[in-house]
């Protein structure tokens, strides 16, 4: 299934896509999925974030070649960190770049939670999980470095597109994950090279934190991250989710 | 004004605290703050953590003494990082330890937000604060080392006491701050000493991040941070604010 978030006539609900429409649901799809007889063209509503997070839970070096990029050690176990849910945009929104800095995108597979839990096994990690979407986790490499801790670098407003639906249902173990900047390709891997598994991934941080419904874990980036400037078009591909595009614009300070 | 959160015949009330009582308000004080005639003995409730943030940020190595007890030079601009929210609690609950590692006590100001903002200019920032309370920013130095983001390490169930009141109208810019261990004086230091101070970091933050009603920012540790250990009793005592005491167990895993 996938579901959509979107506003039409100025209201915003969540909706079942089917074809070239969406049909609309009764409230939000952390629990029962009640569809009403209420039907848009997706041409005429404005998809958005499929979710808004209460926790934003990131992974860090969680593919080996672009550890290797980035010239770090694979960290033996997840390596994870928060960034403000005030950074979530929706497909289409402009990525705003503050400063004239060296910013990257970063293509991810993100795990959208749909049940409250902790200290989670991971046979039964999954689950816990609604659906899955794409998300794109821009960084800014100068305030990264420089911070060491990464919340700065990658919670900008805009910072954190994610999109276009949540889909139930994939197996998140093996789905071709692709980024394309103007349409080059940048990034081009499967989530069978994920280091730290999606099950891995719930267990591990609910044994720390506890989640919750709307909560998001972006599961890390695979190699060819490159520098982004205004007037360039992202593109994220992911295998049975569909393509998240965001322009970038600078307003620079 | 003493601000209260507590449990009373089983329900969660916001109150003011006058001598040995507690006035009941109506709703939460993030608004206009209307009180009640119901009263109730402080010794017959229970005092939570005074508030459930939306995003818990905090700032590492904001006192010069401290960054030097942890060979770290002192960060030219704040560095910023986030913990969850669910490591939040009140005066008197237990810290659990979950491993058998080197754990330390961090007595910070905790700054309550009252107003959401973003942007705010360093001159008015303070006009976005409710008010102020003790935290402990407990902290694993075994995974804060081997993970580099102190997420994890700062993140666990309980790593995050708060209380016992949000006191509103205090200059933040030099109240006494010390941590107690079993009664020793471990932190002995003065708010004076931050050196990026909280209208400061209010206003960085902000820059990042649009901050709303029930965030809270950890302003950073002065000198003296020392280990835990299961049967201790940690204090925390601002001037103007009180006392937030935590016992310390252990349940390895």
């Amino acid at each position: 299934m996938k579901i959509a978030r979107f506003r039409v006539n100025g209201h915003v609900h969540y909706g079942v896509v089917g074809g070239d429409r969406v049909q609309v649901m009764e409230g939000n799809p952390f629990g029962a999925i009640v569809t009403t007889k209420e039907y848009y063209a997706l041409a005429e509503v404005q998809v958005l974030a499929p979710v808004l997070p209460g926790k934003v839970i990131a992974v860090g070096l969680n593919y080996s070649a672009h550890a290797a990029e980035r010239s770090k050690d694979v960290p033996e176990e997840p390596m994870i960190f928060m960034v403000s849910p005030t950074s979530v945009v929706g497909p289409g929104e402009p990525v705003i770049l503050p400063y004239a800095n060296t910013v990257e995108h970063e293509a991810e597979l993100v795990v959208v939670i749909g049940r409250e839990g902790r200290d989670i096994p991971e046979d039964r990690a999954l689950d816990y999980v609604l659906g899955y979407t794409c998300g794109n986790d821009v960084s800014d490499r100068d305030l990264q470095k420089k911070d060491r801790q990464f919340t700065r670098a990658k919670s900008f407003h805009t910072f954190k597109p994610m999109g276009p639906y949540i889909v139930t249902g994939l197996d998140p173990g093996n789905l071709a994950i692709q980024c394309r900047v103007n349409g080059e390709l940048k990034q081009d891997a499967t989530t069978a090279q994920l280091i730290h598994s999606v099950p891995k991934l719930i267990s591990f941080i609910s044994q720390v934190m506890t989640l919750y419904p709307g909560d998001v874990i972006f599961t890390g980036t695979p190699a060819g991250v490159s520098p982004i400037h205004p007037g360039d078009l992202m593109e994220i591909v992911i295998e049975g989710i569909g393509v998240l595009a965001n322009p970038v614009v600078g307003n620079f300070r």
